[in-house]
């Protein structure tokens, strides 16, 4: 195999030319490219499926789990969802070119900001095949190249997933580098990705928190990455008992395994219907562990030191009484991990020092936190969330995947 | 001496406890906070100057060369523009606040995008103590808390500009822990910052190359720096002679060690006056080196390979003639340092493929690189000129230094 330093820099410097190309590339080719990559994944859908079907089998026989296996998995009806969701990626607006903001200077030169491709993005993902398509296509509209890493489960299907890709891609003029897939599973490319500084742009990990953590670590190339949601909902003394029950049931409930699930719920004490609030929760289906005061109001675990800083992801929730914003507040800032936190209140005064006081990436008032998704935010799609204060925060997607240059034009300015 | 990790978690959380104190300060406060600031340091000009002059005498001891040792000193009128800048900068528009976008969903939610300070943020620099007033402010009107690391030269000046500048904070009503400066210069302490994920949000280098390499490698840290400014100006067939010779020769001559000066010119082979061009700027007393064609035409040294990479920051520059706009575009591909590069050209339709198509952070038509500066944009000061493509790119002030947030505001929707 070749060296994994030299692979690197070859699939570098093949996608920062790509990326050049890509850059220049009206949107209408764009769009071309990815709805012929839709295609492409249907009329190869029975390659995929086989492909699919070879790495269950290895799965199976290494012994992962259901849970591992389920997201592994495609079938006609994910495939068809991976196609539409490339030609959903397709219709979106095109950020590229876009004027941010321009300036006439007093001796007549004129500085716009347009935004431009970030350029070369490495994306490291775990099992879910359809990260590929999904991430390949929000690259390609935004003008990026992308350079993609699976997880070595999902071998045979990211390798058919690609191929059909840029299938796709090449019949309709968008160079076909502009997605690479790395052509092994080498634990050691990883870590040639991390430190390609001048090779590629941004690193964007999908995956657990130990693959976050470790592109976090060893990274000497910006990452745009999430790492935790340890999401809070605070219910105000003036709160509506029934939105109260209903937004945090949902943000809890209704998926549990998404980043923007409500991990903890702290309640005012002043609120006068804690007991039934977290009885509702209970009757839900969630295992809710309560501190002292949440204990001596209605039957639930305890909580331990550990609670308040855990991200369950499961039907699990800690639950504290606090002393009024203030309290959550400083809950919030001692424990939360800056996703989205929310309050749910009448007081608007109260919800506004809410919403300009708690530093995370999403501030909500009066709605569940399980909106925190680019879908839910009108982007389309996501790359990801972003837990990170630099370059962006929150759904990231196009915009998100671009930055900007400044243009100045003149009539033979000098400094003097 | 405290041991630089905890020396760092200790500033780093009294930074943390200021930069939310610094979140909320209206406009007003933070800039009564930067004129006091700024009048403190008039104040105390006696104490300053004492410390500098404690200073200079340490490092002409020490044999530091005259370039150094002119970096180092202040004198009345030094100080009056560090007074002045600083005040300057609290009449900047506060970009903490602003919206940047607000949809409104289907189900009636309302998402704002708002503007945020970073939080904390760590700048390392080098000799010239003018910088810790500079950034300090440009820091606190951005409302982000600062921890500075100056120079070992000027660490008497540093105490004292930082002593008058807290003290002017605080008794405007902005916590004095907005400005921290390193009590200490041990080298350590540097590694304790750059490592600081969580403590530190962005950390800035201002100095040296060697200083910003280091501070590159080793960050676990978001960095914010400009590393090289190796600037073209392509002169294109098409341009007008007089305006070619007067931008070249202020792009390269009116201060050469600026990171904004032209270090490569390039000229279509089909321009008709090269040779008039190349000896406008010899005669400005420019030492050029020229490649071969650039040599047959009129006197010059010969460029060497490692002339194209070299940023000189000096009264030379390398030249060679290229076979028009693509010859141009890629030879700033291959050599450029994404900082500044420009075009002068009369044909608009040549230059605007420029501008879309070299990928720098600044390109300019018909202008000088000289602009390359946070003044002449219009920003009023700049913590540096950006090279990353991250986040920011070109000269940064206060909205490089801001980021933001989602701010959702509901009526008790979920998701359901």
């Amino acid at each position: 195999m070749q060296n994994p330093t030299d692979l690197i820099a070859t699939m570098g410097a093949r996608a920062r030319l790509a990326a050049a190309a890509l850059a220049a590339l009206p949107t209408g080719t764009k769009r071309a490219g990815l709805c012929a990559a839709s295609a492409a994944i249907r009329a190869q859908s029975a390659a995929i499926l086989a492909a699919n079907a070879e790495d269950m089998e290895r799965a199976t026989a290494a012994g992962l789990s259901g849970a591992l296996l389920d997201r592994l998995r495609l079938d006609e009806v994910r495939l068809a969802s991976v196609a539409d969701s490339i030609a959903a990626v397709a219709a979106l607006d095109d950020p590229v070119g876009a004027t941010i903001d321009t300036r006439e200077r007093p001796n007549g030169l004129t500085l716009t900001r347009v935004r431009v491709p970030i350029g070369v993005i490495g994306i490291i993902f775990e099992s879910r095949p359809n990260v590929t398509a999904d991430a390949a296509a929000l690259c390609v509209m935004s003008g990026n190249a992308a350079i993609l890493r699976g997880g070595s489960e999902a071998r045979a299907s990211n390798r058919a997933l690609h191929a059909a890709f840029a299938d796709g891609l090449a019949a309709a003029g968008v160079p076909r580098d502009a997605v690479q897939l790395v052509p092994t599973t080498d634990r050691a490319v990883v870590g040639a990705m991390l430190t390609a500084a001048g090779l590629i742009d941004l690193i964007v990990p999908r995956g657990g928190k130990s693959l976050v953590a470790r592109v976090q670590a060893d990274a000497r190339v910006p990452v745009l990455a999430h790492l935790d949601g340890i999401n809070h909902i605070f219910v105000h003394a003036s709160a509506d008992p029934a939105m109260a029950a209903a937004v945090v049931v949902d943000a809890k409930m209704r998926r549990t395994g998404v980043c923007g699930a409500m991990e903890t719920l702290l309640i005012d004490r002043a609120y006068p219907h804690a007991a039934t609030l977290v009885e509702a929760l209970a009757a839900a289906g969630c295992d809710v562990r309560g501190d002292d005061a949440v204990q001596r109001l209605t039957s639930v675990a305890p909580a331990t030191a550990a609670d308040w800083d855990t991200e369950y992801l499961d039907a699990i929730a800690s639950v504290a009484l606090v002393d009024g914003l203030d309290g959550a507040i400083d809950h919030i800032a001692a424990h939360g991990s800056h996703h989205t936190d929310a309050i749910v209140a009448a007081d608007a005064g109260v919800a506004e020092q809410f919403l300009a006081r708690v530093d995370s990436a999403i501030v909500l008032w009066n709605a569940s936190t399980q909106f925190a998704d680019g879908g839910e935010f009108g982007m389309g799609a996501e790359i990801g969330i972003a837990t990170g204060r630099l370059h962006a925060r929150g759904p990231v997607a196009l915009e998100g995947l671009t930055t900007y240059k400044w243009v100045g034009r003149g009539t033979g300015q000098v400094r003097g």
